[in-house]
């Protein structure tokens, strides 16, 4: 029932005697194409009408009509989503490194000689300008340490409450409200039609796994991201506990993603979502595979509503990820769809 | 409807109302008892009636009625199986360690420096004692070697061909028919209640992903253990491949379970089901978590329908795992169950 109702694509004579049923909505939608416009607003409603609305619906119609030749069977349909610039903001800062930079002062607190050593030294002094400049290898530092030491279950109760009071500082708001409101109900309509949707983050996997089922609908054993080890030991009861150590075990970004793509659901995805060069090669793997193929890249284009940022837009370039010229030249090549914020997307939050 | 169908507590009223319905069935049930008995030996028709048969009920009807106050929210239902030994044959050897013994020869072939190698020298004079006598650092040497240098497709390919025409040689079946049928039943009926069954095995788990879903009802996702490190690349045509390094990456086994679980699920199962040390840390994490907790131990003591072995009971000791005295000890301290596959279990292979 769930694909028949959702399927965009419905024959005239399918909506018209499901019409019949409704008396009262048959009126204004007599010809089948006006009920098709509506049946696909229904779907997703937070997107424009436009080519890359088209290829999402395009692909679940090829991959549920049982007579497609490109038809999945439903255990096998899977999509995969980057987190951060694809379901929700990273600019300027990716959320999951405030948390690591709020937890400094915390660390310094337990081990006092960290105030002298780089780059914990910057972020204690709060220069925000001095800590927008720190490498990606100094936010690795300040993540293993800030991350690690604590059990598995200590290191969750603290994220848990750091979601519940942290505000974004432009909309004064929790992070997990400023997920985009398109994508939300790109994964809600790929569920609907037998897909199971994972997030595949380059940032950590436990932290996303903390929100992940209220803000995504997503369980966390659907959550593959960047993952420290964890040892097994015994607490002070005896009872057993899981130890976060500093020790990188899996770094899902770039190759990383179909690496762990592999490790974690053992098959390729039929859809992919991204935005930077960070998730090249998840999309690669997913637009390599037979049959229908959907591969979508964010471009964060919309300065008003969101951020503009990525150089192949000839926009400013950051250090947190964005589409390069080289990344637009392949999706080009390849068929790739780019996703236009400001054009494709109604409305990006929830809120507006 | 699946969880008031399945449950085992029906009280006596839902059970005479529902038997109004079908009168053809009333006349031999006329009493609650024997009608609830009829409902549980639907349920997991394979088992004799016995505490390891009632734990499973109980364990289910307080996980899944909400008025108990062990109740479960069903997405948060999970329950992890060893494999070997617990869900199909181990003994005298892991069938996946006969998969890589068969293709030593093949990997001679192409590298003929290893003819004079040990182990390699002695599974290629085919001497089946001394083969035998191979440590398990033997073992994992040749797990290495012979898992690794394909693309993941190509071992897909091959561990499939090979699934397709081995043999066990005492019961001249597939390896895949010598699942236990109890144990299917477990699964079956955890699944009707909401409850996600997962595979947590020491061995690798693209090997068990190639037939989980064929033979368990598992989806390659829900199969975590142990695996190669794999490395992202281009094929000679250009075309994204995954290639098995020479690496291990996750050692599910013993710790590496709860440890494997972690990274892979993110939560503490509900319930496990193991037989060997490689499964106790499994089981004590399950255990150590609130509410209804079901750990439980299969033990091998059918030497006439499958094998005796396990220090714990006298029997002799193998090279594979057994419950051993310090694990029997702890299980009965824990209050795990024992399932004795001689006395619980009417049938153990579907084909008997």
């Amino acid at each position: 029932m769930k694909e028949t109702i959702l399927r965009p694509g419905i024959d005239r004579r399918t909506v018209l005697s499901t019409l019949a049923l409704f008396p009262a909505l048959s009126a204004p939608a007599l010809s089948a194409s006006a009920s098709a416009q509506t049946a696909s607003s229904v779907t997703l409603p937070s997107w424009n009408e436009g080519s890359a609305k088209q290829a999402i619906l395009d692909f679940v119609r090829d991959t549920t009509d049982r007579s497609s030749p490109k038809f999945v069977p439903p255990e096998e349909r899977i999509a995969t989503f980057d987190q951060d610039g694809t379901l929700w903001v990273e600019h300027p800062i990716y959320s999951q490194m405030v948390y690591c930079l709020d937890r400094v002062p915390v660390l310094a607190a337990q081990k006092p000689e960290l105030k002298e050593v780089e780059p914990f030294k910057t972020v204690l002094a709060g220069n925000r300008e001095a800590i927008a400049e720190l490498s990606m290898r100094d936010f690795e530092k300040i993540a293993l340490a800030t991350l690690t030491g604590m059990t598995t279950e200590e290191s969750e109760a603290d994220g848990k409450k750091w979601l519940a009071s942290a505000k974004d500082p432009r909309w004064k708001r929790s992070y997990t409200e400023l997920i985009y409101q398109p994508m939300l109900e790109v994964m809600t309509y790929l569920r609907a039609n037998g897909f199971k949707t994972y997030i595949v983050t380059g940032l950590g996997q436990d932290f996303v796994r903390l929100y992940s089922q209220r803000v995504y609908g997503i369980p966390p054993e659907q959550v593959i991201g960047s993952a420290l080890a964890v040892k097994y030991d015994y607490g002070k009861d005896g009872a057993p506990i899981l130890v976060n150590e500093p020790k990188l075990m899996l770094n899902d970004n770039a190759a990383g993603k179909p690496e762990g793509i592999h490790l974690m659901i053992g098959r390729r995805p039929n859809a992919s979502f991204g935005n930077s060069t960070g998730d090249q090669q998840m999309l690669e793997y997913t637009g390599a595979g037979d049959g229908a193929r959907l591969s979508m890249l964010v471009l964060h284009d919309d300065g008003i509503r969101e951020y503009a940022y990525g150089p192949a837009q000839g926009l400013p370039d950051t250090k947190i990820g964005a589409i390069t010229p080289t990344l637009y030249a392949e999706a080009k090549e390849k068929n790739w769809i780019i996703i236009s914020m400001k054009n494709d997307w109604k409305k990006i939050f929830s809120f507006e």
